[in-house]
């Protein structure tokens, strides 16, 4: 269960597109089918590694996604039904959005089975 | 309202600290006010620049943090408190996560107030 909830991503370096949002409570039906096929359509494109999402009751939200290259986050922002649905977002789904297009230096990962006492990453 | 939930942060370049989590079921209360503890203490170190945070019903979160600097992350990082909560985390309250420290390198916002026929930000 967890492994669908997590990225599985290869070392760094590679690049991240952070998109926080809050959503209006407009249209959830057709928010969720165009997030869903947003997500089904990144996952065919060159470069891309993996996505995580959360999304809290009060409508905020993280999705970061991440990319071989930043390249690949153009070409992903280039791609014709992917502009559309920005489009979507801007028109009704989103009170406000921001991104944040990084590059990942450095990753950690902990898993309960490693159990609680391991040291901590160097930083 | 929307303001609480996005850091306002400068231009980049600053740094992130991505914080990807699944919860186990233990100490809602305990860890609530762990969590708000924390960042109430992190909003006080050097080189803080905001945090935004959200968490589904399925118990997956992203907690972006955003700082000037890694050597602001590291410090933060080596904070005494701070450490022992991450002990009680690994404990008690996590059954995985991950951490990504990244270069934000690019930024846009979008507001429902600039309408949705806005041009897209240039990648």
């Amino acid at each position: 269960m967890d492994s669908d909830m997590f990225a599985a991503l290869p070392s760094p370096p590679y690049y991240v597109a952070i998109f926080s949002s809050v959503r209006t409570d407009a249209d959830a039906t057709g928010y969720g089918e165009a997030a869903a096929r947003m997500i089904e359509l990144a996952r065919g494109q060159p470069g891309f590694l993996g996505v995580e999402s959360a999304r809290g009751d009060d409508g905020f939200g993280i999705t970061a996604s991440y990319w071989e290259s930043e390249e690949a986050i153009r070409a992903w922002r280039r791609h014709a039904e992917h502009a559309a649905v920005r489009e979507r977002g801007r028109a009704g789904w989103y009170r406000h959005f921001e991104l944040r297009i990084a590059r990942v230096e450095r990753a950690y990962g902990w898993d309960a089975g490693d159990g609680p006492g391991r040291t901590d990453a160097p930083a």
